[in-house]
């Protein structure tokens, strides 16, 4: 059996002690995912950012708040995994300075300058060895090369790529493509289903499982 | 018995479809203040911010994500209450334009103009006839002053201040001042304690019903 990262949830990054930027990711398809892999009897590391959900009892979790603890947290326990799934969705911008004091109203606006966090899954595509990847994408428009730039980016041996519409809802509809950019499936259904679906998959390319069923 | 209109959790205001400008707001104060005013035979409107908490079933809910979706449900319900507490913390600021496409990451500092959203309670304030007004204040530092001037600008009858610290708990350390700015309480407890004792004092100040007990 497996060692499986599994980053869940959203991460936050503050303007000030009240205010931060983020976005609505629930955790739950980290949740199904861990599900998925502890009921196959893996064993399951979440790194998981601030959510409102229970993982599973069997899955060991990490909890963090913004992006560089998520990183510096995976970068610890990665090499000690087979391979990582990123579904978390860490803050991919942060307010250059963060205010200690509460930002009072002036009635006047605030310019605010947005620098980039650390690609997390880029940060252990460059630490992977025997390790595989599979990242997730989610895109508005130009999906597929968005992917594609993504896989290359991350070192990605499968990306799951999705839409907004999942952020927050138990259902998702997704394409799986491989390190090439090809699709290697199209799932809708609920984030359990497409975690089970996914798992199958993992074990049959990655893990080169042969007692797998299913899967792409 | 009254009805009262409760404010309670965030508010997202969003950069593009997926990244939002929020706070930690759980709700948990607002569904302590709404199920002791249910379980006292008061009428119970909440305009809720998205959360993962459940309102007493006795409530009416409305559901609202942005600030400017909480202030319209707000003017709408406001008249036919008898006072409105606002322990939302709506996000004040909001980017001054939401890009319609999912920002992709360029490697470059974003700048992000962010404008004051509309204060609520100040424009319940300016509708307020016969009503009543409490709010809650959050400060880092300088509580006393900023909390008065909010006292004034809202017009507010009763003003709790709290401490960042309570974002996210399930206890609270407030301070309740009247339109004075004098302080009438100070209380620390979990915020179920905290909102029986401000519905016992709003109940005998406020409302002024003889057979409250207890109370500020």
């Amino acid at each position: 059996m497996a060692t499986v990262l599994i980053t869940s949830g959203p991460t936050r990054e503050f303007l000030d002690p009240v205010r931060f930027l983020s976005n609505a990711s629930s955790g739950r398809m980290g949740r199904a995912l861990a599900e998925a892999f502890c009921t196959a009897g893996h064993r399951v590391i979440v790194v998981s950012g601030p959510v409102a959900i229970d993982y599973p009892p069997q899955a060991e979790i990490v909890s963090v708040v913004t992006t560089e603890e998520m990183l510096k947290a995976c970068q610890s326990i990665f090499p000690d995994c087979d391979g990582v799934i990123g579904a978390a969705a860490p803050c991919d911008f942060r307010p250059e300075q963060m205010a200690t004091r509460k930002i009072v109203k002036s009635g006047t606006p605030l310019t605010l300058r947005l620098v980039e966090t650390p690609d997390i899954l880029a940060s252990l595509g460059m630490m992977k060895r025997h390790q595989w990847i599979v990242g997730f994408a989610l895109e508005t428009h130009n999906a597929r090369q968005h992917a594609l730039e993504k896989i290359q980016k991350k070192r990605c041996d499968l990306m799951v790529v999705n839409r907004p519409s999942a952020i927050g809802s138990d259902c998702s509809s997704v394409e799986v493509l491989d390190s090439e950019g090809t699709c290697l499936a199209e799932w809708t259904g609920t984030k359990t289903d497409i975690a089970l679906r996914l798992r199958e998959l993992i074990e049959q390319k990655l893990l080169k499982l042969s007692n797998s069923v299913g899967g792409g």
